[in-house]
């Protein structure tokens, strides 16, 4: 059974902030958000974690083998190297929207994101290694069959991005409804879905609803691990079954 | 009279790079792309453009200002610096789209995204300085209305994304038919849109499109400039004027 | 005593990459020398570790509380990013000139750093945790009393940087001969130094040294840890007795 | 005749900011002060002029080309990406020391680097284009002859280290009393040093002057432009002529 641990990271008082005394160069704006993310997903990827950019001023990371020692030390890094900080709120859970809940709902009571005087908070708890299992985290990685050819050899370069864009909409819409799934886009053509216990049958059902909302044709490979990285390379060796197989669907196990 | 200069940036052959000769850690992949585009955004920004990370393996730039030599230094302090190349492809049309997807096929003509002897191609041309004028940008820049108070202090993390991410996709699609606008989500509750001369009204239409379809308020402001920080400069002066006066529409002029 | 754990990386084939096809632009160079550098002390350092760039193709770090594991990581991160892979030599020793003359060694037995076949070389052997303590790591912190009101706010800025630039090839020579102790510029006027077990007056003679060679007055915070973060924080805090107390040497036990 | 013009960017308060409220991590600083350097190096070396990271603290630079309008510009990115910010000073002179020690007085007249109420001065004048030339840049790019072979595959890092460093330290020295030259060392067994006009004759003293103080065999290519980036490549093909040709003093013209 699933065990996500999930964190999200939240630059405190960002909005203010990218606008104080006067609006901020744009690109930036962007530099900075794009790195400080580039940082986080170094440091908790070399942990085995996954860091999705989601919204850049919100970070979304499954966290699966880092301790709180480790949560506060990147927060005292990023503030040792950055204009602006960070807030953390760490939650476990049965399915990842519920861990991903709680982790939020532990910031919003310390105090607003806009709120001056909230300031690197580190509320939450992790998972003790004596209650891991290998069973704790399954992700699937999802991309557009033969993109390159039937979008982006053929169509401008924004009008594939929109097909792209749908078809995210669509799954990201329907995994959380119906799985309690937290998908992200990762550039490409590839969304990564953090799951609970999903089989097969689930995630045809999956592709079926995305062809018919949406048009887009996807494949998926799926693997489970005690962290997101095993979980996560398990799901692209998969995805790699779908390549040569010709299959839409492949688990790891 | 717009006339905007649109670079496309793609990775030569990234796709089989991702997986070659084994599928390599998500992680470092997204470190990679950010930093990438982080460094794009630097290039670009510093030369009054802007820079929108779009799929990361394409990104999209509006480079008025910018001429082929740059864009040739550019390339070339990539292949210096990265384990990939950029193929670039530079064109101007009378709206964004036009030149997006003229862009776009300089570089299928070039060859595939994957075709692994596609390298470092540079096509296209810039707009001559003798031609150049102050209303050759226009940028919109829109924000949630109270996206904090109303979604991240109240919703859990994924679903205030979920919210903004549909307000996006809404807005994305409706720019592009009804104007050949390019709007991009850059963070937080903010999308920028590079547009063809639009006045008022259309921007309204818009915010309505979008509170029908996805239920997401949004205002906006707009500037126009000879180049993209010029004019996306002005937009958010613009937008902080919504702010400041209950406004749903602000133009620089 | 000191048990110090010294790993080389060395940048494979350098020379001849950064001259082929032609020379390469110089100041990218030195951009990717130092981004190299900077996620090196990144991994490292929140691990614990220490990083000294060196001479960039040649980086020196002390790495106790790193296993070969994580040296592992590390290649595979740098290869995933750069254009340019690393070979790692770990070893250990009674001094840290010990540790890193048998690193070196393990590296130059695997082939020459231009030897084009040799690539991520991973040799030597970490420090078992059953066998670590708080005292394997000696870590010195000099700087030069006040350099801003006798050199930075006095002299031009080549003249300063000479005056700290003789003081350090100065205490590094000193210290390397007397000691088989490693000295290392971190900026602005400090110098890191990794000692094997050293006393205060160890320190007394390497600043008057200093003074009568090169004229340079400097004032030492030192420390001990089982990591080098421990031995250089205490050795910080030490430093900052120095200042406080008007004293020259300041040991942090 | 050789025109150069120098900036000296410094951090303002640095010292103090490192350990205040307490000192920061090590690891931290060293990564805030070689990226910063590497953005430095990119906006500087793009606009084709060469950055040395010197104490990284005080970066020094040679920014033939490069507008005052340019250096706020990089004020303000670092400004808006950074937790510190740089004060600049921009001179030119007849000497590259000349033009520094004029640069560096700009800034102490402004105030103190430790004043907590200077902050982002920008002081100096740049050479109108009207005035440049194609001699107002020489470079002399110097190696280590053989240094893989003499050192590093045969001594442990550390030593070849001493013997590089000591190298440079009688190089740096000489080349600012005989000739008002500004020798930095970039990385491997490489100085480049920014020189006024020099003749072959010059260097082959220079050359003679560090093998009989340092035993340390150098030699050296040398080149001229309206621009840093100009001269040092011209410098870098000449060095390739040092290797082909078993030269000690290659100029390129």
């Amino acid at each position: 059974m699933t065990n996500t641990q999930v964190t999200l990271l939240q630059i405190d008082n960002y909005g203010p902030w990218t606008v104080t005394p006067e609006p901020r160069r744009e690109a930036d704006l962007q530099t900075l958000q794009s790195r400080l993310y580039a940082d986080v997903s170094q440091f908790v990827g070399t942990r085995d974690g996954y860091v999705f950019f989601t919204r850049f001023d919100n970070i979304i990371a499954v966290t699966n083998g880092l301790s709180l020692e480790d949560h506060a030390l990147l927060q005292e890094s990023v503030d040792n190297r950055y204009p602006v900080t960070l807030s953390l709120g760490v939650a476990t859970g049965r399915t990842p929207a519920q861990a991903l809940s709680d982790a939020t709902a532990l910031l919003q009571e310390a105090g607003s994101a806009q709120d001056k005087n909230r300031r690197e908070c580190l509320e939450g708890r992790t998972i003790d290694d004596a209650h891991r299992t290998d069973g704790d985290v399954q992700i699937a990685h999802f991309d557009v069959i033969d993109a390159t050819g039937e979008y982006t050899d053929e169509l401008n370069a924004f009008d594939t991005f929109i097909e792209i864009e749908q078809g995210y909409a669509s799954l990201m819409r329907y995994m959380r409804r119906a799985h309690d799934s937290l998908a992200f886009f990762v550039g490409g053509d590839n969304v990564i879905v953090v799951c609970p216990d999903l089989e097969a049958d689930a995630y045809e059902e999956a592709i079926h609803h995305v062809e018919d909302e949406a048009d887009v044709e996807l494949q998926v490979g799926v693997g489970r691990g005690d962290v997101a990285h095993e979980a996560g390379m398990a799901a692209k060796h998969a995805l790699e079954g779908c390549r040569a197989n010709g299959t839409r669907v492949e688990l790891d196990w």
